[in-house]
């Protein structure tokens, strides 16, 4: 299988290993890859570690994708719909697993947007019409979205998405990666939910004085 | 102890009971008990079943409320501000147990308000400045919140307001109706992080087909 991950940031690194390990071939893309793999990017390290990665610009990681694959949206949250935008057609008909947050992390204030009437998830499904897109991971650290039994061996992951076949293509993914509980909450709309639950995971994160945790839908 | 119920909704009929099964003196007051214990009203069951509850009018039941015990308000969410302002008085120096949802369940459309940079919890806090708000079971289905086990051995109940001493007495409640895992979020300001998981909650529920389900931080 092909994935393709856009950003270069902590999810990437996270991710790539992850897939690589399941036998994917991986594909990065970013706005400037010689800015990326110059100066003290962590990205750096990645590279290093992962010879077999290839870091291209966004436009040349989009024309390496395969329809049969997937394409991962790991550029931070308010950045993300500029740099997709310029994308839309070579991404249509492909899987995009969406697991930005509406919030700019660098804000000392947590104020979401979108929120509430409208998600991020749903903003990048209307930029990128052609594409499938499925929102996931977004209630989670980083460091567990590959390993859930980082934190405890049964917590639930959400799938919102609008396409019943790219939903199914990420389930597997989750599942491989070791996701026992995979809950398919509905349309891209229901992207509002696992968004809004941002703030919980903070509120969670602060609390408990760790980002080790995950939401267990107990039924 | 003495508990003051405000509201005769679902949350008060299936509290009600818990409460009076606990040992305490229930109260509860409501805009007209006379209209309330007339026509079809669902509380006349209760009110037959228990006839040791007593239902008076919001001012007889915050008049009967005593510091050392507790006030829950369970008046539905939209309505709420507007029946609790003039009792500000009387439950100064009280702790209110604020079970409000942000929602008007009659919509078809799920919009929190407030939501994001404010909270019902927090508004509410400041229309009643000499009280002790503690938001809590506001992620939980009425059904559920004074029975835990209705849905599996071990999930969460949150906790958030600025009075260490008004969420110890809320929590020792919460652990004699038999939760376990009781998370404090931190001051009234955390309020926005349950009361926005209710979209999560309400699209859980459309996935699940059930409201009997709830939330466990796995850590």
């Amino acid at each position: 299988m092909k994935t393709v991950i856009l950003g270069t940031g902590e999810v990437c690194r996270l991710l790539a290993p992850a897939f690589l390990s399941l036998g994917h071939e991986v594909v990065v893309g970013t706005r400037d890859p010689e800015a990326t793999l110059a100066g003290n990017h962590p990205y750096r390290l990645l590279a290093a570690r992962h010879p077999e990665l290839r870091l291209v610009s966004f436009a040349d990681a989009v024309a390496a994708a395969d329809r049969s694959g997937l394409v991962v949206n790991a550029i931070s949250g308010p950045a993300c719909l500029e740099a997709l935008a310029p994308l839309a057609d070579g991404l249509a008909g492909h899987v995009v697993m969406d697991v930005s947050s509406p919030y700019d992390w660098s804000r000392p204030d947590v104020v979401l947007d979108p929120v509430n009437t409208d998600s991020l998830g749903e903003a990048i499904q209307r930029a990128l019409l052609g594409a499938f897109v499925v929102k996931t991971f977004n209630t989670l650290a980083a460091q567990v979205m590959p390993r859930p039994d980082a934190v405890g061996p049964d917590h639930t992951v959400f799938l919102s998405g609008d396409d019943e076949a790219a939903k199914a293509r990420v389930a597997e993914l989750l599942r491989a990666l070791g996701w026992r509980d995979v809950l398919d909450l509905g349309g891209i709309v229901t992207a509002r939910a696992t968004e809004m639950m941002l703030r919980m995971w903070i509120d969670t994160s602060r609390a408990l004085g760790t980002h080790l945790f995950g939401f267990k839908i107990v039924r």
